[in-house]
């Protein structure tokens, strides 16, 4: 089959011939039909320092699919074969301390997809049984393949109430954009949204921002002190990791706030304890991965209620064979969520 | 000024001429615009047991109002005369461990308006400033009359998560048809409802519900069975005291379900712990009021944000002087909620 | 091997010669050291209405043990063979949505060792290897027996705050006993506990009760109302099951309070929802089992801190071959937790 | 009466003659028996920065005091003159939107005794009535007197569940002593604490501290790995405002694990928020002063519960006239909490 790999460390991968994956007792094997990009990947294919500490080589690139299960292992009992699924990304271990209390997201030993194990970026992938979530038949392809991404919004949004509260979000990536989607649906009474890219925060408002701030041009402390009669915040989700963001982000939060943090600064920043979370008494929470399956539940009964519409999320769609105009795209970041199809013919017709 | 008052025990009340209320120093005196009915001011009318164990007569009937601040006691600095505010009912005396914790719906010693102390059906009105709470200016006022009932809904409806999670609504009465609407607001995957009263079960698909089960007629454990794949609902907001509406809602929740419970059984029922309760590790959350400043924050926050259309809730509108009419309409049942207008030019023109 | 076994459906069971149980590739076997008597295995013996509607014929009966892991099937990594371990009794299918969310104590396929598959009273077991917890090198066989039954307690008293709150245990059986010695050592300002047996009431001191009561002869809510000021208490765990604890348990709740119940009732029960919850706006919790596997690593280190010692809850021990005796003790109630040793030269010596 | 006081911004203080203060309408006036000096204090005599941004000259010094009411203004009912009461020393609003939810400590309006307005090193205070709690009559004047900053441990240490659980306490001064103590008289199966100052590492035992640590001599690291096996704690209580102690506190945290933070680092610093809170998922709270009236009545519970003995924190006392031997010995470090008494008579006899 064809394979995105990243064949040694380094920049770079190619597109190579390799065998169908062999699969365990416990897995399945998906044969993939969609496949949306991270900022993971890039990051990936460029070879960050954080790729050169974490990525194993040879390893196929892509955690995000869906795709048909083809074949079962012998403990397998579920999803059936031929059922369309959507796949977690991340491999736990099923015996830590943390799996065994249903926070299988902290498993120390966890794999990942394209990480640390083969993944999505393949006509071919092979995962255990327990991460392939069946997907409702309604749901469309594209839309399906980048849940696992939407997880991360859903995990955010869904630390603290939002319900008639004023609420910041920092950072209108894909993340960004599907958390402004999930705060709306989920009653907050304004969602005020920053970013350095107008594309995305063209994109933001479509996703139902209220309020959409570049700092490049605009006053963003003083538009939402105004908007908030000087009051602040309630919430604040920080999906950007820029330093600038997180400082500007705390300022605006309410005493009493509570924030929930995702994006990665990628370094040591600075950092006002004192006046961001002690005087103010707020609270803060990591955000990593997904609630296994606390999420995946969630995102379900979230997407079927008809209250959250991700396909404007979807802006382009590519033959998995145009892999590098699609990464040339996600790099330029004049774009929502990517969608590759190892099958040319599904990247045709209307988006989502 | 005009008063409906509840001159002695036993039922009945009368329209009389009284004097304007005096106010104290941390009081405000309101001029009312609007007052809407409540279930509990039927049953003062026909003085049902509870009222005769707690209505102090004589008393001016009512506790939900809208109005105008006209006069202010010495030690008030908020809110200012001309304001228009809507009132919290509930008394409370600020200085017990309840009102000092927030948890003054809590309060042992609270008087409620229109019970203990001369309420809402009235040209004035005095309460301590504490309890007047600004309106929008956008907010009409048959909508702001209603919002003390309004708290009751998103009281409930605020104890626990619904967003992507099924909630069943037993009983579908104005604060029934509320809480729908709150649920829909906070991103539920489904809200079934029932009621005995197809006149409530029309408002209720109005409001949102997305089935709606009239259990005289229906097989609502049937149906709501299918409608869960048989795995029943997350969540249960009970608000009929119906005995048998209870008895169905425990029956439908999941395991690890939580039920919030407002409506009044008036009397011990037979219930079993064991199935209802024990073995599904259930939670109950038993409902009084609304969290005092809490839930009138979160309320405005949910009529702001425009997630939630409240005008189907109001079904008619009188002259104050047309009590009579509006009360044999409440008993009727063919209603939503009637709002009365102290100046009868107010109660022409569109609904809300 | 001996094995006590209920062999058919009806009272009674006998202790017979049976081939040492065959375990799966997921499975250990335990040789048992030490089983301890719950009030279930009674129920089982003497043939109740849920013991007809639920246990599977033939089965060797009891769920509590420790002992030593002698063999493990294929798949198992961990633990040890030759490691001592003590048993989470209920064995739950890993997929379910309740398994896969940390809240398997509420998995619907759920099976119970002595209930649905052959059960601790005997010389060997088989379980899954997820079911047995290693136990730390200094706690006495008899303690470690009793772990299960501890985790109910552990449970209870951990569902809310107790620190610096005044608690009532109605029931001051095994379980209450334990759930005493929980919130005393969580820091609970005092604690008041009910039953109907002076013995266990005496236990109940030792095991740190500030204030024991006999409802057949104290004026319990008298006697609670004056040691709490009239205020009532903060957290009610109900254990008993009986309606008459049940409801002075709640009359004496405080407004905003909250109630643990696992006791169970056997039946439908007379209650006043209005005046116990809805009023009082009280949360209610069902307790089933322990939180796998939550509970047992909280009372692992709640055990291993010092702050609590089990050692009075166990009151007698016997070889398991005099299980006629245990059984008979058992049912006299003259006694708190009773410990069997298939090899009876353990049964000697200081108690615990 | 005599006072300490802050005459002019700038270093020191003297005691000089002023009038009893006035008190009003809901003021009490309090006769001081006992007042204990914080380290913030001793930041107001030297004139840090944040004392020359917050102090308002000239001004009483002091905020921590136990005393008898001997005059109440007219609207106050309670508590009653004559009692013995020790003081919250955040002077709050009521009316915004933090003092009416619960929030009290958060209020924007807060003034503090000591800093805006008169304090408690005198010998007369006056105060709002609400912030008089009555002690109870059996509690020493010292313990009383340290009851506010008590109520800082308190307020850390219950944002949290702690029982079983292992802890982490950064900092050993007054306010990290109470809080090893809270943690274990709420169950914590360990408690690691770290100091600079082996003389508090001493009283830390005392308190209870299962491991005690000075970072310059001891690799607290590899000592709390080797202690958690490895796993490092559930819980940091991070008192110190120390770079460094921030930086090892949460190095050791376990994924999912929780931090309260107290300690002041009087300016930013360097802190990984990728490694440290979002690969972990962990939660953070901001800790302000103490929860009104919620942490008062919870320290009241823990200290009459006799599951704390504050005694050892209370190493001097001093007449109120030797106020300068007092403030030397404390700005050496070499005691924990220093109580002075205005009448001399008292500092005699035991500690506590």
């Amino acid at each position: 089959m064809r394979a995105l790999r990243k064949l040694s460390p380094g920049p770079g991968f190619e597109m190579v011939e390799v065998p169908i994956p062999e699969y365990g007792l416990d897995d399945v094997l998906i044969e993939v039909l969609a496949n949306s990009i991270c900022g993971t990947d890039l990051h990936i294919a460029d070879w960050d320092p954080w790729s050169a500490d974490h990525v194993v080589t040879p390893v196929t690139m892509g955690h995000e699919l869906t795709g048909i299960v083809r074949e079962r292992g012998a403990n397998v009992s579920a999803p059936e074969i031929g059922q369309l699924v959507s796949v977690e990304s991340h491999v736990i271990c099923n015996v830590c301390d943390w799996c065994r209390t249903g926070q299988g997201h902290l498993c120390p030993s966890t794999e990942l997809l394209g990480v640390h194990r083969d993944g999505a970026f393949a006509e071919y992938v092979a995962v255990p049984a327990q991460n392939a979530y069946p997907d409702p038949p309604e749901m469309a392809l594209s839309i399906a393949s980048l849940q696992e991404n939407f997880g991360n919004a859903v995990h955010t949004a869904t630390v603290t109430e939002v319900a008639g509260r004023k609420v910041l979000v920092t950072g209108s990536g894909p993340v960004g954009l599907m958390t402004i989607a999930v705060a709306k649906a989920k009653g907050a009474r304004a969602v005020y949204t920053t970013d350095v890219s107008d594309y995305r925060l063209e994109l933001a408002m479509t996703m139902g921002a209220d309020l959409t701030l570049n700092p490049m041009k605009d006053d963003v402390a003083g538009i939402i002190s105004d908007a908030t009669d000087a009051g602040g915040v309630d919430v604040l989700f920080e999906m950007s990791g820029a330093p600038a963001a997180i400082e500007t982000g705390f300022a605006m939060l309410k005493p009493g706030g509570e924030a929930a943090m995702l994006g990665l600064t990628g370094k040591k920043i600075e950092f006002d304890f004192d006046d961001n979370i002690i005087f103010k008494g707020a609270t803060v929470y990591g955000i990593v991965g997904r609630r296994i399956s606390q999420t995946w539940l969630e995102m379900r009964g979230l997407i079927r209620s008809g209250a959250i519409d991700l396909s404007p999320v979807v802006t382009h769609r590519f033959a998995l064979d145009d892999y590098e105009k699609a990464f040339d795209l996600m790099a330029s970041g004049q774009c929502g969520k990517i969608v590759m199809f190892p099958d040319p013919s599904l990247a045709d017709g209307p988006l989502s």
